[in-house]
């Protein structure tokens, strides 16, 4: 099996994270665990295992398939793309989560073909993947959420994907994290995956996550996939409360408002095998929600800091509008801007086409009273007085990361995106991706 | 002045007109006039002359200020962006337009500088430069309308500006149509010009017009203006009307509605000299729109068509939908998608990533009755049907224009919109612009 990690990859993530980690200001009582034990598999909580396999339906001899198994039954909750063509897997977890009484168990993912925009043979292949693996784990087919990442259009190739499930029995998912969300890659350039410790008044729980995506920095470009998993008990509609808000501030800080993919999906299973029990309303459920929402956080920057032909993440702060919504607007539209994107590449501190954009965004205010910065540099001041040192800007559009806070002067709203920048390796990639 | 024209750039106009219209379906009663004429100061509709100079605003020795002048009061009507932080000279000439009774005799325009983000002084310089121009011509400051495209944030450099406007006077106007389209080009690679003349009931009448914009194709990207001239004479009211409508089926369709930059501007002036008259709700005026209206998708196409690194011209029409609002939507997101205008540089039949468009544009429809042609080759039919001959589909991809058709199979509602392909090029020209 170990023929099929690319190191290079593993050993990028590495450095990255370690990185991103280390510039992270992690919440009180959450303790960020030692990303290089995430390659053995103690890593997962208490009661979690997964396995992965290469199948073949990516070309080469990568893992293209995976599934995370919860040693009984788990609290489930997920949030799903928006997008009217969701993919048929998108449309099978739905059903299954959907039940009176959901018991979950197992998470199987491919990645290679997204099977969206395939009809009723597509939900036949994702229901069919759902029993296979069900079959191979000896649980029912409505306890396993299905996911797939890949070329949307192409039907699932149904001989590989269950021959490979057909490999699977519990006793074999022995691997650990790293490899787990090297299986859930498409055009991502390393694994992404992370983990917390999280002192409760009960005991320590243990949070881990992976995720995947880049397709540039928004879902609406590419898939975005993130399953995260802990030992600590909560009951389900605490859960899906704590994932929708946190992932309103994380996984949707890089995507536009509805503007998913057809296959995005965040599942959070928890306590299978009786960890540390978190009340509702209780301290405990404020600092596990504190802590998930940085987990997730953390897990989004990862995908934008590896947006396709990406070589920066920077976070567009909005503030001053008049109501949080037009914030976002004018975020997302500075955010999205292929003129905005193009200068953060160049290194240019073109504040013109960031105030160009907001203007256009729908957001009300008075471009008298905008103010930007970037980081602790004030390119712009209000009343269009503009006066900074090129070399210090330089400097800050070299770093790998910043941020560029826009004031529109015109009320308490606020908002953040985080964006990458537009390179040629992005036209490389999309223009071939396909064939 | 022969020095100053770029005679590559002005060939590649040449040749790519000549193509473009040569697969144009004009209407009845218009005649395109020869292209290579418009390099001869005859080609102007009788009434109208042109100067242009190098002011020095932009780098090297190119044209970089023209001014239109007509033989006396003409008849005005202009369309202007709707970005809230509109430059100074659109605030500018909307005042000159707004008056009780506007006679307007001369455009001035300048390129290099957008005088925008420029606040008051912006503002003042804008007003000095309709002062300049109307005294070297003999006429009033509010008879000017003024414009500029460039570098947003930057002050005019004005003493440039005023030299050059002082050595001009009416008897120096005599710069073709050619080397005025040169004089506001930014990042374009080919001026862009055309002609026609229309015959109505009492007589010929002639319409030329120039434009600019490359920035992408949309104008939220950079400016796009247009300004055309014609020597028959219609009411302001008619021509204004005319003018608004002609717009929403041209520029409008290389736009993101309310996506406009911060300078864009069309405008047109209508019979100084006597010209023709056309009646408002005459069959001469019926005549006269759709001739104006087919000049005005031409220069839009031949703006699309040098979007920055552009190599191809896509028209995606959607059709099928719920009203044209929804078809709008459609059409939009899928011409704007980074995902498909890659695809269309990589020439990749990519069908999915244009229902992932579709699907979350907002557009309402059922994804299993969509059908996507690209020309005449079937890409996708109803119920995800996809067997198409790559051969066959390679062979339009590689086309310098086609059409892609989405049918959504839900109601009458129809819209064009006009792209092109995104590629390396666009983020070599935007990586650097400002500096």
């Amino acid at each position: 099996m170990m023929k099929l990690t690319d190191y290079s990859k593993l050993h990028k993530a590495f450095a990255l994270i370690d990185e991103l980690a280390a510039e992270t200001s992690w919440p009180e009582h959450a303790t960020p665990l030692n990303i290089r034990d995430a390659d053995k598999k103690q890593f997962w909580p208490k009661g979690f295992s997964s396995g992965t396999r290469h199948a073949g339906i990516k070309p080469g001899s990568k893992r293209d398939l995976m599934i995370i198994k919860a040693s009984g039954p788990a609290s489930a909750a997920a949030v799903f793309t928006r997008n009217l063509c969701c993919a048929a897997p998108v449309t099978i977890s739905k059903e299954h989560l959907l039940q009176p009484a959901p018991s979950i168990q197992a998470i199987v993912c491919n990645s290679g073909n997204a099977n969206a925009a395939t009809g009723e043979k597509g939900l036949k292949d994702a229901r069919a993947m759902a029993e296979k693996t069900a079959e191979a784990l000896g649980i029912g087919p409505e306890e396993v959420l299905v996911s797939s990442t890949g070329v949307i259009g192409d039907p699932l190739p149904m001989d590989k994907i269950n021959r490979a499930l057909d490999s699977f029995s519990a006793v074999l998912l022995e691997d650990p994290c790293t490899r787990t969300a090297e299986a859930i890659m498409t055009t991502d350039t390393f694994p992404k995956f992370f983990g917390l410790d999280i002192s409760l008044s009960g005991g320590t729980a243990r949070l881990c996550g992976i995720a995947k995506g880049s397709g540039m920095i928004c879902p609406d470009m590419a898939t975005m996939l993130a399953f995260l998993v802990t030992d600590a008990h909560i009951d389900r509609k605490t859960l899906q409360e704590m994932l929708t808000k946190a992932n309103d501030r994380s996984f949707n800080t890089i995507t536009v408002d509805g503007d998913t993919s057809t296959n995005d999906m965040a599942v959070l299973l928890s306590g299978p095998s009786g960890g540390v029990e978190i009340l509702p309303g209780s301290e405990d459920a404020a600092i596990f929600h504190a802590a998930l929402e940085s987990l997730m956080i953390f897990l989004a920057k990862l995908i934008v800091r590896d947006g396709e032909g990406a070589t920066k993440l920077v976070e567009i702060l909005v503030e001053g509008a008049a109501t949080d919504t037009d914030a976002g607007k004018a975020a997302r539209t500075i955010a999205n801007s292929n003129l905005v994107k193009t200068a953060l590449h160049g290194e240019d501190a073109n504040w013109g086409r960031i105030i160009a954009a907001a203007g256009r965004s729908g957001a009300v205010f008075d471009p008298e009273k905008v103010s930007i910065t970037f980081d602790d540099l004030a390119i712009l001041e209000p009343g269009y007085v503009s006066d900074f040192s090129e070399d210090r800007a330089k400097k800050i559009l070299g770093r790998n990361s910043y941020t560029i806070t826009v004031s529109l002067g015109n009320g308490p709203g606020k908002a953040v995106v985080r964006t990458c920048d537009l390179s040629k390796e992005y036209i490389e990639i999309n223009g071939s991706y396909r064939t």
